[in-house]
């Protein structure tokens, strides 16, 4: 692979160069640091980031968001971060199949990427593919995870403004206060606002919103299955994003987010390279009372 | 704080000085390593893993697991994974006070204890309190999470075995294949089972289970609220911990976990300790095109 000539194709629109590139950074294929440091700088994309508990629609939202903004002549990514199982390695394919609906229009690029569970591993890739779609001309980068772990935690490191998504009816512990939500978000969304209790939901949002710190996020209820609400969406998103191209401050707490990730990444990387047969020895020692759990741990890392 | 005498009071059956050795682990106060040392090798205990979505019914549930195993004249100890929000770094107190139903009983001993989110400094604390039930004497202690993350992982990592709840009506990306659960219980419970579904989720679990290698892990309806099927669960689960008290690689495999968990914990530490502000100088200059994210993120783990 020639890094320099894959990024300047890339840059210049080659939508397969970026698909490519991508693969490359994910799979972390020799070249991909010189790949990422080929194609400049990022900083020009918006980067949204979704998020949310499991279940409540973020990714049909995100398609109705994708279609908004295609009406208005912006370039759309979208990545789609799927957890990989722990035990298989498995990628999950059927957020790729749900995102071929706009595999024909060349404005939109999609791509699921596998957060791997144990090793954070997510972060570099996910760090490594919104440098892309930035260097390749997107107006907007939308980061969606599937909110079930750390990967959420990225996204608010890296993301521009968060739009956290929400609906009436989950029990209470799956709600934002307890995920830590509640204070990531620049845009709520109630989705699936049909059902019952989205009204009272908006309230108790607006409630705790008022609550935390004078935060002044706006909550917005949308049904993305039936497609309501979605122009007062994103007229709110519209708002946020005025600010980003105001701010340069955004712009470097997104990079910060990046390079602390991909920090964070490199050390998961070099703890999953530790030898199982020296744990394996470690293990036994602390079960004869030999070694503490602590210096057994400090061993390995060594 | 004197590290040998607080952990002979502990193993004597000394609650408040176990309260006390708790914290100290949890809040990393000096002589934590002494006194994880002083308390002798772990290995006792049946560690119960108690994992699944949220909003699923794991607290009422695991209530029920410690009424029953009362009754049977066991000692139980839980350890419950609350998250804490990466940015008030608060403690949830909502669990603390749902469990303090069974404040006055001296064989249940209840901990709610914050993992926080950016740091997986969940892990060395969850591994020390573990530690230090089981040098309590607690017949089993059961390790509860929230379900939405990183320590979920954790407790498939240091439990002898998993209980995975899921109940009926969840939308599809909420469950158990998607999430890596598939893998990971050794007893799977449809909780809720008054709800519609209840039956059709058993089918399609048993279905799942058998197509993935030849596990035979069962599958039991409950509803945690009204107590109903709570026998056939501790039944399952008494099959599993037949199992435990037989192997010792079971033993090994736990104390691997609480190994790896602690040296990851460890790394997560020390990059948290990461100068902010020499972040923010590594991000202008990232900005500038003067260097790569991955360059500075080596300079910054440096």
């Amino acid at each position: 692979m020639d890094a320099g000539r894959l990024a300047s194709s890339l840059r210049g629109g080659d939508r397969q160069a970026l698909a490519k590139a991508i693969s490359v950074v994910e799979n972390d294929w020799a070249g991909a640091a010189a790949l990422l440091k080929a194609v400049g700088p990022p900083g020009r994309a918006f980067i949204l980031g979704v998020t949310g508990p499991p279940g409540t629609g973020k990714s049909t939202l995100v398609g109705r968001l994708v279609r908004a903004y295609r009406k208005r002549g912006m370039r759309v990514g979208v990545i789609a971060v799927d957890p990989t199982s722990p035990v298989t390695g498995g990628a999950l394919l059927g957020d790729r199949i749900r995102m071929q609906a706009y595999a024909g229009d060349d404005g939109v690029f999609i791509r699921s990427m596998a957060s791997r569970g144990w090793s954070g591993g997510l972060s570099r890739a996910t760090s490594g593919a919104l440098q892309l779609m930035d260097a390749a001309g997107f107006d907007i980068v939308i980061l969606e995870t599937v909110g079930i772990g750390q990967a959420d935690i990225e996204v608010v490191a890296v993301a521009h403004a968060v739009l956290v998504v929400l609906m009436p009816g989950l029990g209470d512990d799956v709600q934002a206060s307890k995920a830590g939500l509640m204070e990531v978000g620049d845009v709520y969304v109630v989705n699936k606002s049909d059902l019952e209790g989205a009204d009272g939901m908006v309230v108790s949002l607006l409630g705790m919103l008022s609550g935390s710190k004078g935060r002044s996020a706006p909550v917005v209820k949308v049904s993305a299955l039936k497609g309501d609400g979605i122009e007062k969406l994103e007229a709110a998103v519209d708002a946020v994003r005025v600010r980003f191209d105001r701010s340069p401050e955004l712009r470097l707490h997104s990079v910060r987010g990046m390079i602390l990730e991909t920090a964070r990444g490199d050390a998961m990387q070099r703890l999953e390279r530790l030898s199982a047969p020296k744990a394996d020895k470690l293990a036994k020692l602390v079960l004869e009372g030999k070694l503490a759990v602590s210096e057994a741990a400090r061993m390995l890392a060594k």
